[in-house]
């Protein structure tokens, strides 16, 4: 959210959504530049800080928006109240500063609902068992609007973003990618994970779990634009849904939903690596502990007799903490030399259809190999092909992927 | 507070008063200019504000602050926690943007301040019975300041000012003023309401009814000048407390305690008013309705018979209101004329020495008459004569008044 005239157009849908009958309940984040302020603040007053305190601080933010929100759509002749976290409460563990919610008590606010009032959530916060103000990390208010969502059991969560919707893959990228009208939950995790940073991938799982039906739209629409209800976003459903849809409108699902690309891997070789049992192991545990994230792992045939070299992926912002560690453990490990390359990009082909149809892999390979593009390292899941290549080749692999299962729209995107 | 350098200041103040064997508990208000803005922010939202979600919005700006002092005390090395209104909780009746406080549950902060944690709270803020955060009215950090020193049963309570205490009158128009050591709380309130704006009337009434010993200090004081204890601004305290304190230092009571000028009265006088019972309450009834406070009230001699001339003053505010109050009940008050006259000053004399002093209130008269000044009107209470004379002789007359009591200090103030 911008300034109060943000806080006004908020208000104009939200004036209008009850207006067509709907009750609803509303969750907001901080003013354009709020967090970043007071984050700043706390940076200024101790470089170490005290999550718990610093909850007290960054929560502000959305404080001031929810009251502000709620005095707005009072001003419009609505009845509306804000609710703060420790009110309801939102109950979450004692995580300060990441705090996950753990309940939510939606008593007192369903009865204000059903009085006409529209609630009003302060996104990003909570309370702990130690009674403190809690905050969910950054961009926690997408959670806090899927966790309200299942609490008041909404028809639908509807999340106004930087984007108008989920798209087949990066409209910078390539010009004919698509605006996805469904995608499941499952799918958009896998896309989130991998760069499309649409919604906190947290906010996804919650509302795969909770079963929450949620909207992706734009937060720039004009706000005398048509409501959400009738100019959808994309909406994220679970697989029955959406094999409903489709057996509704006759479609047939396409194998591929979408394409990502993610830069932000950095590749780290170990050379001769004994090869024996629990050498991977050695590894992998110290960069475990350090709650450094691995990705893809490849286990080459060692040249030589009794050794092996060992691939994996970090996030690039992880890979000196990596070295540094691999180094100190070069004893235990007993590998010759490390190589590591941060140009490097993880290109990700998605889709649930891919369940039901053989082939999404080989297809993918072929298409690279046509073009030239050289393949690092391969991974899978049950709905997701990764690959990583040369970070350079990056736009190029997409658009080449895009075409190859048939993703292009006949328009080009706006 | 201003930034977060003044909040550091702060701090080092704080810790210095821990290190030298104290139990702390701070109570802060808002950054510099960080309450206008947020007001601000409620009157573009919606001009006729929800008291309710105001107190949402505008109370965040202390919350913010004791975060930030919390972290800033951990960063120098000292324990310190932030406890919110609704955390002890600091009960408050449910009157939004003007509550007030009725009890503090202060238990917790107990129990942490025995464990050397120093307790930082919001000041301005509580909650209310029906669950949400209230606040106490513009300034009412003292008074937060005043019931947490109560609750928490300290031996004293400072309170960091725009002054370096109070004075025997104000030191821009009387250079011979003097600082006073002490003073009592009624003598402080009736200085407060009269014009020297130190500390806000609520805060000295609580401390007066919890027998909360205050003092008044500069903020502005370097932070390794000398600690409150050793360089005390002014000490507010019980009548006992003073009389002991001056029987130690067999001092003998003055007079007079301080001089307060105000000119933010207006003087009102009804012509020809009928002099039968009743007459005066068809005056004073309507302008009570509006909350209009009326201070003096001199009835004159009728210069017809059956008729008398009624004056009284009106905070200057309100004298619009009160002119057109007054038109409209004309015919049940049967006046002929109103007059009124904004370019008006009260002067009080203040002292609980007067109590067993006769002739304060003629000495006042023969040194104002001496020199020329014109008394238009006359209140008394136990502890304070007040005259009601032309604005323009303000300044003549305070500085009058401060020698003929024997008030001016040897030295100039600075």
């Amino acid at each position: 959210m911008a300034g109060t005239e943000r806080i006004r157009r908020v208000a104009n849908i939200v004036r209008r959504q009850q207006a067509a009958g709907h009750e609803v309940a509303v969750v907001v984040s901080a003013m354009a530049g709020e967090t970043d302020r007071l984050v700043g603040f706390c940076r200024e007053a101790n470089p170490l800080y005290d999550p718990a305190e610093y909850d007290v601080v960054v929560s502000s933010g959305e404080q001031v928006t929810a009251g502000l929100l709620a005095l707005t759509l009072q001003g419009m002749g609505c009845k509306a109240r804000s609710w703060l976290g420790w009110q309801l409460p939102i109950q979450t563990d004692d995580a300060h500063a990441k705090a996950r919610i753990e309940e939510i008590d939606s008593d007192a606010v369903l009865a204000s609902m059903a009085k006409g009032e529209i609630a009003v959530f302060p996104g990003f916060q909570g309370i702990g068992h130690d009674g403190r103000v809690t905050t969910l990390g950054r961009g926690g208010s997408d959670t806090s609007a899927v966790a309200v969502a299942a609490a008041v059991k909404a028809d639908r969560c509807d999340i106004y973003t930087d984007v108008d919707g989920v798209y087949t893959t990066d409209p910078r990228i390539v010009a004919k990618a698509r605006k996805l009208t469904h995608v499941t939950y499952e799918e958009m995790l896998e896309l989130a994970s991998v760069g499309s940073k649409v919604l906190q991938t947290r906010s996804v799982s919650l509302a795969m779990k909770e079963n929450v039906r949620v909207q992706v739209l734009s937060s720039f629409v004009d706000e005398d634009a048509p409501l959400a209800d009738d100019l959808p976003g994309t909406m994220i459903v679970g697989d029955d849904e959406l094999a409903q849809i489709q057996e509704d409108l006759d479609m047939e699902r396409q194998m591929i939903t979408g394409i990502a690309a993610d830069k932000n891997e950095a590749k780290v070789i170990l050379t001769r690596v004994p090869d024996r049992p629990g050498a991977v192991a050695t590894i992998f545990t110290p960069l475990a502990d350090a709650s450094i994230n691995v990705d893809m792992i490849i286990q080459n045939v060692g040249r030589e007799k009794g050794e092996t070299d060992v691939t994996f992926t970090v996030p690039a912002a992880d890979l000196a903490r990596t070295q540094a560690l691999l180094e100190e453990h070069k004893g235990t490990i007993g590998f010759n030399r490390i190589i590591t390359d941060g140009k490097v990009a993880k290109i990700s082909v998605v889709g649930v259809g891919m369940r039901s149809h053989a082939g999404v892999a080989a297809a993918m390979f072929k298409a690279m190999a046509d073009r030239g593009i050289n393949i690092q390292a391969i991974s899978t899941s049950e709905i997701k092909v990764s690959v990583l290549i040369d970070e350079d080749e990056t736009e190029l692999a997409v658009r080449v992927l895009h075409s190859a299962y048939g993703l292009d729209s006949s328009d080009e995107a706006a």
